[in-house]
């Protein structure tokens, strides 16, 4: 069927370019139309002809060109040097021979790119590479590099795999009937697990595979035969790279997944350092992982990187898009367009409808509407919480009160999300001269988690990124940062007599570096201890916030007690998510009035109250499921 | 597994059995354990030893004797009739040499069992065989007898599917999660392929397997995953014998699946019935049939025949029950208990809450009930219906009124269920002098229905029993029942002077012999047609109700008009439905109060009005399901 399509296609694209334009061969790669031409020249002057012929055919489109046509890369390279303007400000290239791809890394990749692609389209024509342009990181992540390296090392074997999933895809559909529902396998009446599968007659999508952070042994349900087998499903979908989201992908490909996974490019990169650490931290602590390393690199060679906004085929009747959700870099609201106009449905994943210092508010603009799947993490009808500005008020006031007693601030966070916004905040705030010039020592997976931030800026809000590119200055990179990598230049910020600010992982106090913090910051009173975080219960933050102040650790097989005569303090409003008024909120501000609403990730009396509330204050039918149950949706 | 716990069931029988009793082996045969023992005398001795074994065991237990220790036929034979009380009247023996069993027909087969079974004991003490008694029809039904011969016929490949499906029963639990939920594939918020699947993470169950009879290629969603592949269920179980609740049961087959159905004997035997009907129909009627009758039969090989109240083991963690559900003969509410305590769920099928005729109102009495759910038919507010004795009364009276005029009185009915209730109050009414002595015709077939119930006479309810038993009057072999079977007869019926009543399928008019009285008889102003049943949309009937008086019919290639100038009336309360009320008090009567209530096999508003004043009333969580959703209970 995928080649009946491809000809009828390539019939399609050929009568679509210029006479000149000699195609050599299209193919799908992924569930995008690869067209190979001879002389891709021809099309680099025919300028928005591509973008034509993508919205004609509702395909994505690449050009490749033929290998012949090829200059040798050092000729290549000094032709591109002399065709980009100097303050683009080029710092490597990459000859990928296999696709003819040139892989140009500058500082400004918009200046490479030039005005609507016009400065790309000259160096095809000049060099016969098509350009692919990145940003120069200004932090380097290990993780990114690693990524990057990974995906070339292993790019015979994804093209295989995308052209599989392209077949896939492109099969054409066959059932008359029409009709879409979704099956909540986890996350539903609860946080943690989240996972959703949506289902049409030809379709199967996995939204969310998660962990259970507070039960690792609950996984989502996987085994029922709505999923089973596993290669049925069509596509995986990645709301957020947060392990409740996103922790359990990898065991997708240990039990026979073998399609394709769909996120924001930060997605990923996020979503593999937090899965390694994942699985890090729990050999540490001698609990089973529920998979190996070898599955989080398979996984990522299945990955199909999405931007905002790019409408992509995801299976025969099925397309997505993805949103800003505002929750942390890359967090997206995946739109699914079912059939031609037959149905729209959203999943918001975890979102937050408030303009914060890294991101806008979520997106509430989607085309077409019907139905929308919405977190209710702060769904209870008391769940109220301060502004972002009255929250950053408040911290700052708290560490500066610290600061000149002499004290150290302590602030355990997460490493992706809050620890970002709170540095953003306290980096203003230093800029600004509202807070003392300070060490901010960064201690944790957090600096690699900021580095990842730093290469994707067109991520970050307008604001952020102006503040960036038009005014030089890059928060993540202020001096006042400074990374902790060892264990001794850890007891050094312990020890020195100087005030500062610390920001540690994990966030809630049950293991990681801020560990080691607390127990030698704790006993001095004019120490703070700030959280901003939600402190789970059974948590250590969740007994010293609820007033506990002898702290047993066990020390070289002796219990140490730690007494706590530090401050404590808890700051709310940092949260990512939306608070009930957000909530409710958000779903006024939709530009189409869905029909349905279903409330999940959240408390059961949570997910209860905000459906309900939403049914009485919009007279939109609401749901909130059971995990394990099905809900149809037309 | 299932060996493992033979052995183990071994052990227990033998050391629970009297000392002498000589164990030779056991087996599971369905669900049943079969205990075959070199002397039975020994155990028919001991009086209710068996019923102490099963009970302990929780399992259901046949004796079966050794072959060795059987008596030759000729010479058993002659010790029964000697052992047996001459009024049990004896009519036939089958010597079943396979499996040790003989197969005694009598009139009264109560004479034959004795007292608490003694009398079965003492003739299997005898002769060694394992005495079945079965009751001798008063009317013979080709169905019964045919379907008694096939199964003999198979009995060989029967044993071994019932090996099959009693080594599945007993194969064991693996998981250690507990759920329970339900899936509905057909016949929610719409009337008409009822089908449901209930799933525990150990079990698949589906609930009936209909047609939708407006619509024969609506089949029930049997393509979705959780019900493939269909060897993957364990279990199917028919609440009745009407087609819109089991007409698909041989597609089943037809496709893969390999597993038992459970139900009634009279819903088997009236099953078989209608399914040859349905596709006779279909293919003098030139559409597609979904099956063919080689499935009719595959499927019968494959039935479990289980009578009211018989606790059954139908998978490793699910026990079925059948209770009296009043709505047409054998129709059944099926009873689940799930796990050990765990959970009890129960599916009405369609259901009476009024004793009729023919049945005991609906059974409200269980052990334990936790979710119900329940038909909607007559769901909506206003859908109130006379009570069967101002039904009748109505009825005698127009037909009183007719046979006055010496007109003829013309019912159309459906073979099984009104025709059986109408020929009762007709029969009553005549033996009673509330009508005079007029001959009832059937014609269609309502005779072969009828015949049926005759055989099962402990599915009738007391009084109709009391009547043939204990006074001697069988309504359905009263002299005033004249059986139509030849186009020549009808014509003398239709033809001759005297007034008389016809009782005439189909219900609707819409097809078979009614067809032809109607078009003689309709001119006739003296003549009287009545309805007794719901007249569809689409229908001749319903267009006659609403006033239609030149009905057009084709005739050798013309177009002949009937003008319809015979009284027409419309006779309520016959339904076997329970009408809104009843619904209502069937919550408020049953044994243990429902924590859910899920309404089904309704129009959609029926479906939701009744769901909503059942929650208005009872404070009980309702839920009215669409096609396609899944709903969890535990």
């Amino acid at each position: 069927m995928a080649i009946d399509r491809l000809k009828e296609l390539r019939e399609r694209v050929v009568n679509s370019l210029p006479r000149g334009v000699r195609v050599k061969n299209i193919d799908f790669e992924g569930p995008v139309l690869v067209i190979y031409v001879e002389n891709p020249q021809e099309l680099a002057e025919s300028g928005d002809i591509v973008k034509r012929l993508a919205k004609d055919l509702r395909k994505r489109i690449i050009i490749r060109p033929d290998p012949k046509s090829l200059k040798p890369p050092e000729e290549a390279k000094e032709i591109i040097l002399q065709i980009v303007p100097e303050d683009a400000q080029i710092t490597s290239f990459f000859f990928d021979e296999e696709n003819g791809e040139v892989i140009i890394e500058a500082e400004k990749p918009g200046v490479v790119i030039g005005k609507q692609g016009a400065t790309l389209r000259e160096i095809m024509k000049a060099v016969g590479w098509s350009p692919k342009v990145m940003r120069t990181p200004p932090i380097r992540s290990k993780t990114v590099e690693n990524i990057r390296q990974f995906l070339l090392s292993a790019k015979e074997e994804r093209k295989e795999i995308l052209r599989r999933i392209g077949e896939r895809i492109h099969r054409g559909t066959i059932y008359e009937e029409k009709w879409v529902r979704v099956t909540f396998l986890g996350g539903s009446r609860e946080v943690g697990r989240s996972c959703y599968l949506l289902q049409t007659p030809e379709s199967k999508i996995l939204i969310d595979c998660g962990v259970n952070v507070s039960n690792i042994q609950h996984s989502p349900y996987l085994y029922v035969p709505e999923v089973q087998p596993l290669d049925s499903i069509d596509a995986v979908v990645i709301t957020h790279a947060h392990l409740d989201h996103c922790g359990l992908v990898p065991i997708l490909y240990k039990y026979g997944y073998k399609g394709p996974i769909y996120m924001t490019p930060p997605t990923r990169d996020l979503m593999v350092l937090l899965q390694l650490d994942f699985i890090e931290v729990a050999a540490r602590e001698g609990t089973p992982t529920p998979y190996e390393s070898s599955y989080i690199r398979e996984a990522l060679k299945h990955t199909i990187p999405l931007d905002y906004g790019v409408v992509t085929d995801i299976s025969p009747d099925v397309r997505l898009t993805f949103y800003n959700a505002g929750h942390i870099l890359g967090s997206a609201i995946a739109h699914f367009h079912i059939g031609e106009g037959l149905y729209n449905i959203a999943f918001t994943g975890d979102f937050k409808f408030e303009r914060t210092r890294l991101f806008d508010r979520a997106e509430t603009n989607f085309p077409r509407l019907e139905a929308l799947i919405m977190e209710a993490t702060y769904g209870g009808s008391q769940d109220f919480q301060p502004t972002r500005r009255e929250a950053e008020e408040k911290l700052i006031s708290i560490i500066n009160e610290t600061l000149k007693n002499g004290g150290k601030v302590l602030i355990p966070t997460f490493a992706v999300g809050r620890s970002q916004e709170v540095m953003i905040a306290l980096e203003e705030a230093i800029r600004n001269k509202k807070l003392e010039e300070v060490t901010v020592y960064l201690d944790g997976m957090i600096h690699e988690a900021t580095a990842i931030h730093t290469a994707y800026p067109e991520y970050l809000n307008a604001s952020l990124r102006d503040l960036i590119f038009h005014h030089g200055i890059n928060p993540f990179i202020s001096e006042s940062f400074v990374k902790v990598d060892s264990a001794s230049k850890r007891q050094e910020v312990i020890e020195e007599e100087s005030p500062s600010i610390i920001l540690a992982t994990s966030g809630m106090l049950n293991g990681g570096p801020v560990m080691e913090y607390f127990k030698r910051l704790a006993g001095d009173e004019k120490n703070t201890l700030i959280f901003v975080g939600y402190q789970a219960e059974g948590t250590l933050g969740r007994r010293i916030q609820k007033g506990w102040r002898e702290v047993p650790f066990p020390s070289n097989g002796k219990r140490e007690v730690v007494n706590v005569n530090m401050r404590i303090e808890t700051v709310d409003g940092f949260s990512g998510h939306s608070d009930r008024k957000q909530l409710m909120s958000y779903v006024r501000a939709l530009s189409s009035k869905p029909e349905k609403v279903i409330t999940v990730h959240g408390d059961e009396n949570k997910c209860v109250d905000l459906a309900s509330s939403i049914y009485k204050t919009y007279r939109v039918e609401t749901r909130a499921p059971y995990n394990l149950e099905t809900v149809r949706f037309i």
